[in-house]
């Protein structure tokens, strides 16, 4: 079975895969500034010609926490995997909501996320064009609680920064408490 | 801030805690016999004197998945604290869930655990006579996904014995797919 736990490694030089174009602090403290993104499961032994990380982050793939089944449907319908071969941009924003956040019931969670902040639906509107993964953290004990990676064909950039504002404004970012977002780019898939 | 995670370490040699009187299997594979269990929070390098480990279970606790607001509320004014003089037998049941329960929405998971199976409800019906203390483990890539911590009074070992009955009868447990039960006892405290 593969593992569901991947390490982000923000490395020092460009080694020819993602290139982080820009990296900077939304809410709270940024990341070390660096070149290039590595991106693998962790799965036995690093590769001895690694690159330098100047940071590693750990997240894990897991199960839904607030989506509905109806929900999920519709989302399942029309979302693109990751990879496709246009989809030269990504971004990755690490995030931590704060103690009074995780100290809510799940129903007072998934009344602020959704009923109040609309996050499922807002996501759902830029479908297929950005792709987007999840990786939890929290529990992981890691600085951030989430990854989010997102991927996207240059011409859908402008619509990104629309979600990411529509997102920003929400009630339930006022639970979090520190926020970063990288933006990168990859050569296009021959 | 004290670290969340903990490891129940079963010890070949009964070392003055928690002494181990039974630990069979009740779905799937069992346990290796052990004599003792000690139970630690993760910081720091263990103790150099600690004792041989037959097997080490982490769990983690972590932000409510499933209880309403006023569920817990409802909880929380009759519940007890772990470590009462008086709660001299203790169990250990760690559970994995199937993949068909971890591919189900938020909203199914709810359904069956509680509109269907009654957990929550169940499990308040024997507070304050049993503790309760829930640790996650699934997204630490271990063996189980949960282990729950009993401790209760010799007097109410057989309310403990029906409210494991009255879970095993329910819907949500056809979705377990292994579960162990270990039974422990302590000398009173002084």
């Amino acid at each position: 079975m593969q593992t569901r736990l991947y390490e982000f490694s923000g490395t020092t030089s460009d080694v020819g895969g993602w290139q982080v174009t820009s990296s900077h602090p939304i809410i709270g403290d940024g990341l070390v500034p660096v070149a290039g993104l590595d991106i693998q499961p962790m799965e036995g032994e690093p590769p001895s010609n690694a690159p330098a990380r100047a940071f590693v982050l750990r997240g894990i793939r897991s199960n839904e926490r607030y989506i509905k089944a109806d929900e999920r449907a519709d989302l399942v319908r029309v979302q693109a995997d990751l990879g496709r071969g246009d989809a030269t941009c990504a971004s990755l924003i690490p995030i931590r909501k704060s103690p009074a956040w995780w100290a809510l019931a799940q129903d007072e969670r998934r009344a602020i996320m959704e009923e109040q902040s609309h996050h499922i639906a807002i996501g759902a509107r830029y479908l297929p064009a950005i792709a987007r993964r999840l990786f939890h953290c929290r529990d992981l004990l890691e600085p951030f609680d989430f990854l989010t990676w997102f991927e996207f064909a240059p011409e859908h950039a402008g619509a990104f920064d629309d979600l990411l504002g529509r997102l920003r404004e929400t009630h339930e970012w006022s639970y979090i408490d520190r926020e970063v977002e990288l933006r990168l780019v990859r050569p296009p898939a021959v």
